[in-house]
């Protein structure tokens, strides 16, 4: 770590300091520039005791990490781009995959519709919530396990892998006995004891980016999932919250390119809740592609006008056929199939 | 609710959202004005189907709210101003507590050294973490439930009540056994399983504000408790994320006097995670209890340059023996005790 | 506009909020919900006085407008999008206009040497700062009107026409004398004066994004340069201010499709503010094309690491090269040109 | 500066980086670490060239400053706390000073009323808008140089200095001409043009904070008025743009605190700007009392439903007197008068 000291501290203070980066078994290595002394502590910033403490003394200015926080995660561990086995639909490699379906299982019928509607017009991995976190507790929280029978006879019936939201430690086993992929919503993207259930159910897992998480925390609540032993990490860039209020959220597509840029794992892209408006979905979806997101997870639903949950986000089966059809001539721009 | 329909809609596209409208039991009043028609549904919001997801009709322009989302913590519910008992150190009433203590329960002798110093100084509640969520699963993750025992020696031998956070659902028994008020913290103040299992304790409850939460989501976050039929919920402003990055975060002090006005619960500020820097826990005080705090959260260290978690915002002892002197006439002018 | 009433209001304040209305030109309406009064003022909320300041009142809980504050740059004034002609080259057309230079205009040698590369690579446009909007008073602040020499010279040697800053009043004409688009930067999307000052000038202007400006602010300072008589008008998408620290701004993608879809100006990307690093810019470019842009402007210099300004997010001349080769499949997928 | 280089670069990699920096006059200081190497540029990073742009080299993971970038606003430069004489009013001192009046000079009458009676309740200078920046071309802008001639009858009548905006450097010197106080509004506080104009006036400056701008690029604002010659420099906390939507900014009270402890400057506090809505105007100015502000800026109209502009913040004449009376024990607990 780098410890700047103000302008003007006595040779005494800079050697207090000294004397306590050692005692946390740092080597220290004192630089002094035309105003300010800046003291290196050399040892790894990821097994020694963090340093930023240091701020509260009164003649240190800044403390800076010199390291990245994290390693598993990161190119620097593995340079090779993972691909993510989800049965035989593999994430992250040369095919973008298309992970689609309504925000939440309602009833068979709407289900079914949909699964079949969107099996056809191209998707490969069928989604939908049977637990739903919602900000509201007046509002519908999901078909809950019918939900997943659901889901599981419509994969039966159509054959895609399913991906479905786990909110709660107590769902983890029940839930990674039906989909193939977990989700971890934003609103749980910070809650590290479900990352640690989920990663410990073996199934892959999708990690959305929370409402104000930064890159860097992100990558971190990866490693969560990496260093409890499961490889399967996927990254889902679905917006961030910001002052804009035309969207629902702002979707950092600069993001999906930072991360695949900082770590191995695979980046899906929510246009559905990125933008939170159907009239939008269809653009961002090819920006998305562009950028270079491994797959999409697009919100649909037969009828969005009444649908039980993110209606406004929701587009119907023409619209996601639309969607197939003008995201083609960009998958191929981008060389992917 | 009120729906804003586009300018230059035909006869028939209006037509076409009053049934909809009516499909789902509201009645329909329709205002034409002078470019665009307005309808009007009425019926209570909280019990019919959200209307927003019309959103998606090409002919719709907006769709408004008029009822407030939540209701048992509001102040129409119950206006007057709840008083939370936590044994007999009552929160919400006249006098101001102060809840004082380590970031993290590090050692006995920490703990006892900070519960001893806080109390002498006036603090009248204990805080300590003993489950701590870290962004990175490298960083110390707290004592387990050996902090809570020791969190509990440091009640027995000095009388304060003590809170600490719940972080996951499995422990909500085991902490419910040794806490006096069970926090939530940030990073879980959207994880409605665990509002809904901290509630069914029985015990008080304080919800931080989330990191990106809106003063209306936090409300509703509060009724996830209420609704679970524990009355006793305290909510706490500990900084919002914004751009500004001299503060860790950003502390919002009119967010205490919004929610005062619009709940009766009773709401506590946290200035050490509100700016993130102990040289500006003193200032941020006094402007709490100018605003209307009926409590404050204060993180105190017997050495924070050595604290294993968030040193930089820790106040040392003597720093908080200043506190607790420089807020007393800020007190007084507040009225309060 | 919409007026919502608290709960529990007698009739006589209802009264006194309609004769208020109504004193304001306004025609009433009233609609009695389950729980809250619903007043509709019925007039042009354009011409009218707002009513957004019945909300001092105690009986008014929400005061909702009805109609858009724009009206010159909205789709509802104009549905075909407009071209914007620059010298012989129409911005706004089938064809994908690219805009490339230095950040600052640094020497003859640094300008020419760009000019004639970036036109090389495909540029159509030449982009540079004579006068610099600087954050602190001791960094370089441009060659000012010598620098608008060299760009007229390049313009000379190269035909490609020339967008640069404005960012005082007193300039205006001075630089509409050498331009061919005046750029108004994101510190002055606000400054209304410079917006009217460049307007009056009869030039295209093109707008950037303000920092933490709304796509409603947006559209509304656009429609101050419409007002003033100048139809040649572009928007520039150049990221907003968030709380994320790995890129320097976050672009805001969806914005484009947003404004397009609300104006029929001609909108523009700037990757390279943007993100302010060159690593992303190709990657962000490529979305940006997909996304429904109509030119982008690239920040382009011999030797960025010795730049004058904002060195980190200029590519070289091989980076440039190698951007215009990667986007183009892109362009084709998008039907441009 | 510091240069932190990747893991694994080679030592010809370190050498050429070494070359560059001292290329541009910083002799360099060489650290291993246990995975990266740090380069350390010795020199004066206010007067030598930027070394950020060196990011964009391959080997380089990281570029940070050491020293700060303001000298002037600094207590580095001037420890003792800056009083900044307006008339016979001093501003910083032991006093603290209101500023109240209209958002915008609407009448003789409207402004002589508010006038009186703020004068009567306590106040020490008068506020009032001549030329107004409104973010819609279509709404009122002010009576502009009628406006001064009634702030300056105002003066006469009451004897109060006045402080009014200044929005075009055109109008720097006849707005001099009127006023005392010379205003920069947050949509201009990056408009370095007009800070310049209004530092050349030789009047005092008071430079509200941008919507989104950084204390840092704040205090930067203010080192344009210090480096122009003129030493009478105000801060005013107006609120920040944020997620947040209950309050139209979310005022950044510990940024008060934060500029007090970095700068030797005043600090006004602007509650009415702040929050936008006038239930929280009272509240909030005891905090800023309570924090350390010098001054407030209370915005107030005998009539606020019918103003101008801003209605919704506008306390009226007894509000006004209510907030006065209520902030006087803060302002004695504070020690101030």
């Amino acid at each position: 770590m780098i410890i700047v000291l103000k302008a003007g501290v006595t040779e005494k203070e800079i050697q207090a300091v000294i004397t306590e980066i050692e005692k946390q078994d740092y080597k220290t290595h004192v630089m002094h520039g035309v105003e300010r002394t800046v003291i290196g502590a050399i040892g790894d910033e990821r097994t020694h005791r963090n340093l930023e403490s240091l701020i509260t003394w009164e003649q240190v200015e800044q403390v800076m990490r010199v390291q990245k926080r994290y390693k598993l995660v990161s190119r620097e561990a593995q340079p090779k781009s993972s691909v993510v086995p989800v049965r035989e639909v593999p994430i992250g490699g040369k095919k973008i995959q298309i992970m689609a379906g309504p925000c939440s299982v309602e009833s068979e019928s709407q289900l079914m519709e949909t699964a079949h509607a969107v099996k056809e017009a191209g998707a490969t991995i069928l989604r939908g919530g049977a637990f739903k976190p919602r900000t509201s507790p007046y509002e519908f929280q999901g078909l809950g396990e019918e939900g997943l029978k659901l889901l599981a006879k419509a994969r039966d019936e159509t054959g895609l892998p399913i991906v479905t939201e786990l909110l709660s430690q107590d769902h983890a086993e029940m839930i990674a006995e039906y989909a193939d992929i977990l989700q971890i919503g934003t609103r749980n993207a910070h809650n590290f004891q479900l990352l640690i259930a989920a990663a410990k159910t073996g199934k892959p897992v999708l990690i959305k980016r929370g409402l104000s998480m930064k890159i860097e925390e992100w990558l971190l609540a990866g490693e969560y999932i990496l260093s409890n032993r499961n490889p399967n990490l996927m990254f889902c860039e679905r917006g961030i919250r910001t002052f804009e209020t035309y969207t629902r959220n702002t979707i950092d597509l600069a993001a999906v390119a930072a991360v695949k840029s900082e770590s191995h794992c695979p980046v899906v892209v929510d246009p559905s809740q990125g933008v939170g408006r159907s009239d939008l979905v269809i653009a961002v979806s090819k920006a998305a592609i562009a950028i270079g997101a491994d797959a999409l997870l697009i919100e649909v639903h037969p009828n969005p006008a009444e649908a039980w949950s993110d209606g406004a986000q929701q587009v119907d089966l023409n619209g996601f056929k639309k969607l197939m059809d003008e995201i083609r001539p960009f998958i191929a721009a981008a060389g992917r199939e």
